[in-house]
C-alpha cells in the first residue's frame, strides 16, 4: 500500500494540492492550539496526571477527526471558535480511547505515535485515570461555550451526539466487540456492525458536529454528510486493517502485523489485500458521491476521503 | 461509630422521620427507575458490555448523590423529570469511578455492595469498558431533553459543571493525588484538597445540578447551596474514614480496614478517631448554617447532612 494511489481511486487534483496541504497544515495547527488551551498546564494540581494528559494528546497524531470536523464545518459556514471546540472535543475522546485501548488488560501495547504508550512512561493507575479525565474534559470543551461565553441549545445537542458515538453503542460497544471476537471467525457483516461502531461512530460524528457547529441547514445535507462520514468511517478502518499487514512499524508509529499476531478477525484476513483494496475503493466512491450534491464548499472533505483512502500510516 | 449519634449533632426531628424516611425510599425507586430506563438492555448489542454496566449500576449504593440532586430541586422548584436526568448523570459518574477504581491497578479490591467487583465478575478489560462507557452515558442523560425534547441551554451548561466535578481538577484528579499519596504523610490542608477533589467535587455538584434544574435563582441562594455541598462533601470521607477503622465489611458492603491497611493517609490516621468526629460534627452545623437562609423547602437537605455524618455503611 504504502503512498501509492490505489485502483479506482483519483488522487487529489493537482492545482487542489497545495491549497489542500496548506489548509490541512493550519487546522492542525490550531487544532493543536486549541488542545494547549484547554488542557491544563502541568503546573496545575495534579502535576503528574496533568503532564500524561499531555503526553497523551499533544504533539502527535494526524488529528483525522478535527480535520473532519472543519472541513464538515466549511459546508455549514460555522465560526472557527466553536470549530476548535468540538474538534478537540473529538480529539480528546480519541486520545482517551488510544490510551486505554494500549493498556495490559486491553492490547497492551508499548509503542504509539513513536513514543512509548501513556501506562509505559507513567504506570496504569495513571494511564487510567488520563483516560478518565480526557473524556470528562471532551465534553467540557463541547458544552462550555468558546471565549466564555453562554452555553447554547446547540452545545447540548453536540454533547448528546458525541456521548452515544462514544458509549456503549458506539465507540466503547464496538470496543468490547472486538474484544469477545478474538480468535473467533466474524462473517463480514460482523467485521462491519464492529467497525461502524468502533472507528466509524466518532468518525461519522465529527463530521455531524462539525456541521451542527454552523447554521442550521436542510435534512437532506446532513444526511449527505452523515453518508459521507460513514462511507469514510469505513474505509478507515479497511485501509488501518491493510497498512497493519503492509506497513512498517516505523511509519506507523505503533507496532505493525500486530491485529493478525493477535489473531484479531480482519478485512484483510477475510477477504485477502486485493479485495479489501477493492472494497477501500468503493467506499471511497461512496463518500464522493455523498457529496456530489453539496458543491465546492465540500471540497476539502473529498480532499480528507483521498488523504484517508491514499494514506500511508 | 455504629448508627449511634454523634457529639454536637441532633438527628433528625422524630415528626421528619417517617415522611423522610418515606421520601428516601421514594427517590430512591425512581432514580433505580431512570437508571434503568438509561442503560441499553441485556438484550442489546454488545450484550455482554451492557449486562455487565448493568450489574455495575443497578440494585445497590445508597444513591446519596441523586438524593442530594432531588433536595436541591426541591429548592429551586425543579421539574421531577428534569432531576431524573441530573440524578441519573451523577450516579453513572460514581458508578464509573467505582468500577475503575476497584480494578487491580488502583485500588485491587474484589468486594463492592456485597457483590464482585466488575472486573472479578467480568474481567479487566470488560470493566475498564463499562466505565469507559458509564461516563458517556452520564453526559448523554444529562443532554438529551428528558422524554426525547428539545435539548436546551441550562443542559450544556450542567454538563459542563459535571464534566469539570468528573475530571482531572475533580474526582479523578483527587483519584491522582491519592495515588501519588500512599505512604507518603500528608498534612491536613492537603488532605482536604484531596477530599475536596476525590469525593467533593461530586457531591457538590450534585446539588448544584438540582438547583439549575429549576428556575434561574438569586446568585446568594446559589452560593449557599454550594457552600451546603462543600460542607457535606468532606464530613461524608471524613465519616468515611471513621468507617473504614471501625465499620465492618458486611455493614459496609467492601473491604474494612483497606485503607489504612494500605497506609493511605487518612482524617484517622492524621487526626484520630474522637478529632476526626468532632470535624464530621463541625461541617455538618457549616452545612446546617449554610442552608439557614433556605427556610422550609431545604428541609430534605438538612435531612440528607444528617444521613451522612449518621451514617453506619
Amino acid at each position: 500500500m504504502r503512498a501509492e494511489p490505489m485502483t479506482g481511486l483519483a488522487p487529489a487534483a493537482p492545482q487542489q494540492g497545495a491549497d489542500f496541504a496548506q489548509w490541512m497544515h493550519r487546522t492542525a495547527a490550531r487544532t493543536e492550539s486549541a488542545l494547549e488551551r484547554l488542557l491544563p498546564s502541568a503546573t496545575v494540581v495534579p502535576q503528574r496526571l496533568h503532564e500524561a494528559m499531555r503526553y497523551a494528546v499533544l504533539g502527535g497524531g494526524k488529528r483525522v477527526r478535527p480535520l473532519l470536523v472543519h472541513a464538515a464545518g466549511e459546508v455549514a459556514g460555522a465560526p472557527a471558535a466553536a470549530l476548535d471546540c468540538a474538534a478537540a472535543a473529538v480529539e480528546l475522546i480519541h486520545a482517551y480511547s488510544l490510551v486505554h485501548d494500549d493498556m495490559p488488560c486491553m492490547d497492551d501495547d508499548a509503542l504509539r505515535r513513536g513514543k512509548p504508550t501513556v501506562h509505559v512512561a507513567y504506570g496504569e493507575a495513571t494511564a487510567m485515570l488520563v483516560g478518565d479525565a480526557l473524556q470528562a474534559l471532551a465534553f467540557e470543551a463541547l458544552a462550555a461555550a468558546p471565549d466564555g461565553g453562554a452555553p447554547t441549545v446547540a452545545a447540548a445537542a453536540m454533547c448528546a451526539e458525541l456521548a452515544r458515538a462514544a458509549g456503549s453503542v458506539g465507540m466503547a460497544g464496538g470496543q468490547s466487540i472486538d474484544l469477545d471476537a478474538v480468535g473467533r471467525r466474524l462473517d463480514l457483516p460482523a467485521l462491519e456492525d464492529m467497525h461502524r461502531r468502533k472507528t466509524g461512530a466518532m468518525l461519522r460524528v465529527s463530521v455531524r458536529l462539525g456541521a451542527l457547529c454552523g447554521a442550521a441547514m436542510p435534512v437532506e445535507r446532513m444526511a449527505a454528510l452523515t453518508r459521507y462520514g460513514e462511507a469514510i468511517g469505513l474505509a478507515f478502518q479497511v485501509v488501518d486493517d491493510i497498512l497493519d499487514v503492509e506497513g512498517d512499524s516505523t511509519t506507523l508509529g505503533k507496532t505493525a502485523g500486530k491485529d493478525s499476531a493477535s489473531d484479531k478477525p480482519t478485512y484483510v484476513s477475510l477477504l485477502g489485500v486485493a479485495q479489501s483494496r477493492r472494497m477501500a475503493a468503493a467506499l471511497h466512491r461512496e463518500a464522493c458521491d455523498a457529496l456530489a450534491p453539496l458543491g465546492a464548499p465540500a471540497a476539502r472533505l473529498r480532499g480528507l476521503a483521498d488523504l484517508i483512502v491514499l494514506r500511508s500510516a
